[in-house]
């Protein structure tokens, strides 16, 4: 789709708050196939702080930012900036990597797309649980065959601790800023769109192959982030655990006592970041298509919808009520 | 609620079919607190071969076992003739095990609870898998407090292969002869009865306290018989996992190989039908309440009807539009 | 070796202490290919209490035990009287399954196999822990050549609890109480004899085919029993774990809790005292050879000769010092 | 011991082979405890790469590097050096972190922990498998007592494939580039100094405390890098196994498949090497002890003496024939 790269990839990082500011320092640190080319942020002081520490320019703009000798642009700015910035970057002939989501309306978020198109560049969502390698064995496994038709997917998705109200206020809802996570998992995992959505304490999806997905989520695990995921078919099972902090036993008269899971998405996703960057990296360098497209950013937005309709009207509802 | 027994408690097997010959034959040799007095079968030499493997009489009639010199009496016969011979088994004054379910109709389940209730002998139901000792351990750290609050039950039951034709035409649908130990279970660990069923091709229960259930089932899991239960509450989460055939583990340069999981119920809970005869002995021995009452046998029932009904209308079902 | 049998092989139990009655037991309910044709003791109540509970004849002598028609004898009588059981069992042509240790003493060792050649008859020796199917699948591995030639054996053998100071008084020393299994053990799963052991506070064992066995023993885990073994090769490991009382995990906020493991022996070993004797039975029924022959009962007898120097004299001993 | 230091500890690296780079920058980049103030090859070219990658200075000679502003050294040169440079970097009031072995020579050993001690200043051993989460939590339940007085120890260590022939050549044998780790986690977990040693294809350690400990190693586990420590002790056991490259299980009908285990040390302990470094900066920030002293980088080669000479002459032999 693009003219091949045969070096590293160069990428401007647009918003250096929390995420933006650990994806500049795996582009300069930690991934070869990478090269940062600097930082913009509307709130100058963090971005000139970003820079200093990794020893790359603070962009004074947007558009400076979007001049640079750069192949792609990192957008990590506030939501309701995504498709603004996005359409700015396409228009620029910058390969795009957006945080998810893309936005929180739907209608934005066809703009935002329709421009990527238009400027033939390409886009990568940053659902990076694609990549971590336990979750990733599990689709690979579908993908492969090794479990036959997919009848059903149980996804696990429980934070440690909830986020503070002032987030919970402006995230759109758990369905945005949770769950959103998992119906991206559902449609990877099954390799199948999705028809209907219920939703009540939990959530049941509905595929177009005809398999079912359950989903619970919640805001409050004490015991740590436990994150797995499940596809029974056909032909088998496959499925990814938690992993421990440690591996260590103790057996006593008692009984046998073991590690606590990780704490948070940093410490059980640090692997699935570094390897979505060298997936993006490997696309732009190949001029190959997107590991996680636009449609694969919209999808997840819609079966939200869905679920919230789901929720306040307690029925199950199809998704081309909403998008038809 | 009876007179304490001070030895072994005495009981007729009624019905010698497949699961009424095990019955009789841990009640006679593998149970130390139960004795086997006789057995009856409306098909005579199916009684009597069981009772001369077994050195107990067979008896001619319904009415000979009723009379003989027993506590109690297992009622292993069809689903159909329950009622009635709980009926006269209550009226002789006869503590009863029931195999589930009671009945397919639950004005006829209503009709024997009745009959029991007014006789006061003590009625347990065959849900065997609330004395699986790793459900078990789940249900006791619910009670025990050591999950908090439980938000969250997920049961996966999944068995290897489809039964014959002829019995799903007769076993009154997934619902009565599968999801019903499932129901069971969800009231058993989740402590809460159930207000609404939502079924597609999975379940989705709400209880009275607020806690969802999750049921997923297979009638064919080519990996063997998949039997899990997880507890998700305030304060942590229990969860049983499937036991393997053996221990034993296999690494080569390939990845790691381990075993099977046991093939069907007969492997897998053999030791949760020998605990249901210690309890059901112990409570007659005690005097003390059924480990699983009637009332616990008809709400599964109920349960059904509305996952039936919810199945059929693909919206959730109350149980109070059920049984109100 | 015999004539074949076709149908269940009529056996009688001589000795019928602790482990004798559970043969017995085993022998006329559990094992459809065995039948249990009566039992001796020389203490006559044990004998008649067996007798009556199971249903079949206590026979007055030794001699009368030897005349009845059976085809096979299970010898169960005290480790001293062993052999003098086993010579006249043979010279009456009956096939034999012997309790481990034959005896403490290797010149009535060679004895007593002499007399079983000379007679023709099948003998078995009671290493239970061959049928584990865990530590068999372990041993299946090996002899598939799915780990290569084996390097290293390591067996973890540990007892919940020491046995009276009675007991240990007479059992011939830990080598011949306990660690007799794991020489036998370390001869099946290294699928090779054994030239050397060196003793100390742990056991090393050096095989003809070059690999080493490591063997660790205590008489008090009080974390209940404890017994593993693993096989590292050429194409890579096999191992067999302790499997828990339950599969039950239960995660707080502290951290992950399981079960214990088997509180001993017959908890944990239930399995392959009936497969052992499914062995005994087919091996007569088919006429072929001994699972468990007599030189694999007198081995580790030599082994544990060879670690009780080592352990005296703190130097490595080879067995051709002891049986040259 | 000496001054503490309120701000990232300064440090050197002396080496910039392939472990000394990985020091570097880890110090620079990883560790927020530590500042890379540059670093020194004997080998300029690799020092320069190095410091233009890091973007610190190179210095030109060992002296120059010793005169630096800074507040300790990492040795990481071959280890024939690694005393001399000892030497002048106690000369030079730095504190150390010295690669293991400290040498080959016990003499020189001797000679450089003399010079260490006269100076005054921390010295730190590199045995990073000290800091591995898995194997700390085995020695810290030691050490708070959860597994009562130590009995056993077990370790496996097995490379995924042998070094090349020239390593070989030149390691001073599997005892000092190998078992040395073994050797010092048998000394850490078992809280024990050694007496006695015997080697033959495994080996047995007897401690001062009584406990013993056995050790298996390979160079050649196709399956990948085992890495496992086990204490068992009279109040039970604890024990770390190893980790997957993922947690994904798949279950088909011919039984479960999981993952391969890590591939290296790099990959296995890339926590250890990490925290490590911050035991070093937390030592030399509050003056405090050496984490792993020189007398724990002595005892492992002495350890290794006796074992080689256990081997030649295949019997047990004591610390103090080597080392009285």
């Amino acid at each position: 789709m693009s003219n091949p790269v045969n070096r590293p990839v160069k990428i401007v990082v647009l918003g250096t708050g929390r995420i933006g500011k650990m994806h500049a320092e795996m582009l300069a640190r930690q991934v070869n196939e990478t090269e940062l080319v600097g930082v913009f942020d509307v709130f100058a002081d963090s971005a000139l702080a970003v820079a200093a520490d990794l020893g790359v320019p603070a962009f004074a703009s947007l558009e400076a930012a979007l001049a640079a000798d750069a192949d792609a642009v990192c957008i990590a700015t506030s939501t309701d900036t995504h498709v603004e910035v996005m359409k700015a970057a396409a228009a620029a002939g910058k390969h795009i990597f957006c945080e998810k989501p893309i936005s929180l309306d739907v209608v934005m978020v066809d703009d935002g797309l329709a421009a990527v198109e238009a400027a033939g560049v390409m886009l990568q969502i940053g659902f990076n649980r694609r990549f971590d390698p336990s979750h990733k064995a599990v689709a690979d496994a579908v993908i492969a065959g090794q479990v036959g038709s997919p009848h059903l997917v149980k996804i696990t998705s429980r934070d440690p601790a909830p986020p503070p109200i002032s987030y919970i206020e402006v995230s759109g809802g758990i369905f945005n800023d949770m769950t959103i996570h998992d119906f991206d998992m559902a449609r990877y995992v099954s390799q199948s769109d999705v028809v209907e959505v219920y939703a009540t304490g939990a959530v049941l999806v509905t595929h177009a192959n005809g398999a079912i997905t359950q989903i619970d989520n919640s805001r409050q695990a004490v015991y740590g982030y436990d994150q797995r995921v499940e596809v029974f078919g056909s032909g088998g099972m496959v499925a990814s655990e938690n992993p421990g902090v440690t591996t260590t036993i103790l057996r006593t008269a008692t009984g046998s006592a073991g590690s606590v899971v990780p704490h948070f998405f940093i410490e059980r996703y640090a692997q699935s970041y570094l390897d979505q960057w060298r997936a993006f990296a490997g696309a732009v360098q190949s001029g190959g298509p997107s590991p996680v497209s636009g449609a694969d950013g919209r999808a997840p937005l819609v079966i939200g919808m869905a679920a919230a309709r789901s929720l306040a009207e307690n029925r199950p509802v199809r998704i081309d009520e909403i998008d038809s």
